[in-house]
């Protein structure tokens, strides 16, 4: 753990994606001063912000601010909070606003908030006039260390999460991480969720830094940043390997393809299951059913649960509040999940504590009675 | 005229883009034979075909019948016809059918009709499951030599034309010859004005050719094919050397930004002006526009609009029924049209018959008042 850093602490991550090449910024105080970061890269004077209700109260008018300071024309749409945002009602919303505003190809679109503003904003400023500047400003942990890197962009149909969207890298990303402090406990252990996993893909010290650091990422201070820079820097690496995910990306999900179901089965109710949470349990049943097929140890599945535990995440199906579908409905989400080509199965799976790997030919048959047995 | 001919008089222009190259085949029957045409060239053996009520009736059955011999599971979208299927909702209804279909990455969405089908089912295309394979039937001569090869894709919104889209390349363009037959003389001439503008970018000897030879275009036989070729390349030359428009690329927009101005203020209704017509009346104000700047010779416009004319193309902004509405209003479509950067305006103009160039600084003023007297 002996990345560099500056006296602020602040951190930049490089991510050298060629023509698409960018930095992020991350460190406490970088919304009040994005004005100046921006304007060194962009070539166009005019900004469209997309936020929620919950974040524009608190940080739009300083944004605002900045930009206007440093001679933007800012324009701002304030979109109700939540997963159902991230519809095609709310892309309309949103491209309707950038194309009022006159977004040009050398302006940007903004995204101020978590990973559906992020999501959302991104799709959008990749198909106004076929791509526009973009520039992430997460302020979940989630969106810092996760969906804010690496071009992914996406809403939800009624046939499942993120089946429509496009690769549109961002140009900049500003993570903000005193923001973090008006963040829910809740909130900041979804997102805790995420950067345990770049420890489980392929980084086992990373995870065990984070067993004995992990009160001190969520009380603030150098560890909170140290943490989210690797995090960061370990999803840039992997993007830059396959920025379209035709392969390794895929480590990237692990516990998603069960976390997905699993939100796919609560209705994408945030009050009974949020994202980091399905994918807790989703990274927790990737290792149990790993062992299951004796590819790991189950003392791993045990130390991996321990932790996400300690923490105050869910681990098991049962954690759930309200009870869960028929196995069989769970199946039919994880089959319409994006990772199923040609009727095979995709999973990844772990030989043990960082070392996920991408198993393509999983029999849904073991997966079945693998999830009838865990509930 | 000397491109290479088989004995049936089929064409293959190769469009080589790295990663995305792909053929256009160019000939009678190619419908009857398209199953072992897309089989030789996609993994998957699922697709999804979307068509309109005009282009269905006539030729799905044939398309389904090929498909489904050659053991592909096919499923159809039967959309209206016309410019108003190019919208947000269109484009949720074509997403929403390729997904219920489980199109997944190694399979095709198949775009059977004219622009309007084209663009929309590529744009589907290129944000399920961000991006599945395309493949294009054009059946309008419009489609076949322009807006089926080169990969943009896009719908219309109420601030303009093609203001939401991706670039997404075809996978296999099929560009039945045979089909030409029966569209309108209208319809046919409004594609023959694309095929002239690639004389009048930087064809001047094809140009040329067709003022001698257009009679036996119209009437089908191999000049028909031999234009539809030249076209073809024509366009993948400028696409493969710019596939994003950064540069040369524009000079494809000759005649457009006029032209899509005439058919914003003319509300795209295709009764009183289409796209093809739109670039006619456009190609000749570029002309008429570049001889005022005394850039061109105004002899060279007068032979534009005595062959488009000839033709029975429209070449005068008061040849469009029902009359146009103030010329402040024009400038405020072409200014929000895709050519502005920064509020400079950016038009294709020319020193001469195929000798087309971007000017990106040109003054609005002096537009206005050559439009003003124009009218």
């Amino acid at each position: 753990m002996n990345a560099p850093s500056s006296t602020t602490g602040e951190r930049l991550v490089h991510v050298p994606l060629g023509d698409r090449a960018y930095d992020i910024l991350i460190g406490p105080g970088l919304i009040a001063r994005a004005g100046g970061e921006i304007i060194a890269r962009l070539t166009g004077r005019r900004v469209a912000i997309i936020t929620d209700e919950n974040v524009g109260p608190l940080y739009l008018a300083q944004l605002m601010d900045s930009l206007q300071t440093d001679g933007f024309e800012a324009v701002s749409l304030v979109l109700p909070p939540g997963e159902k945002t991230k519809s095609m009602d709310g892309l309309a919303a949103a491209t309707d606003m950038i194309l009022a505003a006159r977004i040009e190809r050398g302006d940007a679109v903004i995204a101020l908030g978590g990973g559906v503003i992020g999501d959302l904003a991104g799709f959008a400023a990749g198909i106004v006039r076929r791509g526009v500047r973009f520039i992430q400003i997460p302020t979940s942990l989630l969106a810092q260390v996760d969906s804010s890197v690496g071009g992914k962009t996406g809403i939800n149909t009624r046939h499942g999460k993120n089946l429509l969207g496009v690769f549109h890298q961002p140009d900049l990303v500003l993570a903000d991480t005193a923001v973090l402090d008006s963040l829910s406990p809740r909130e900041f252990r979804a997102g805790y969720a995420e950067i345990a996993k770049y420890g489980l893909i392929d980084k086992p010290y990373f995870f065990h830094w984070l067993e004995k650091n992990w009160k001190k990422v969520f009380e603030g201070g150098p560890e909170r940043i140290e943490a989210i820079a690797i995090s960061c820097q370990a999803k840039a690496d992997v993007v830059v390997e396959d920025e379209r995910e035709t392969g390794r990306r895929a480590l990237l999900n692990l516990g998603h393809t069960f976390g997905h179901a699993l939100e796919a089965a609560t209705g994408y109710d945030s009050s009974r299951l949020v994202h980091g949470e399905g994918v807790a349990i989703g990274m927790v049943l990737a290792h149990q059913f790993s062992a299951r097929l004796n590819l790991a140890s189950p003392d791993d599945g045990q130390r991996v649960a321990a932790h996400l535990a300690e923490v105050g995440l869910p681990t098991r199906m049962v954690d759930i509040e309200g009870g869960l579908p028929p196995t069989q409905i769970l199946m039919e989400a994880i089959a319409q999940d994006k990772k199923v080509k040609s009727g095979k199965l995709t999973l990844i799976l772990t030989r043990g504590i960082g070392q996920s790997f991408v198993a393509d030919d999983v029999p849904t048959s073991e997966v079945f009675s693998f999830l009838e047995d865990m509930r």
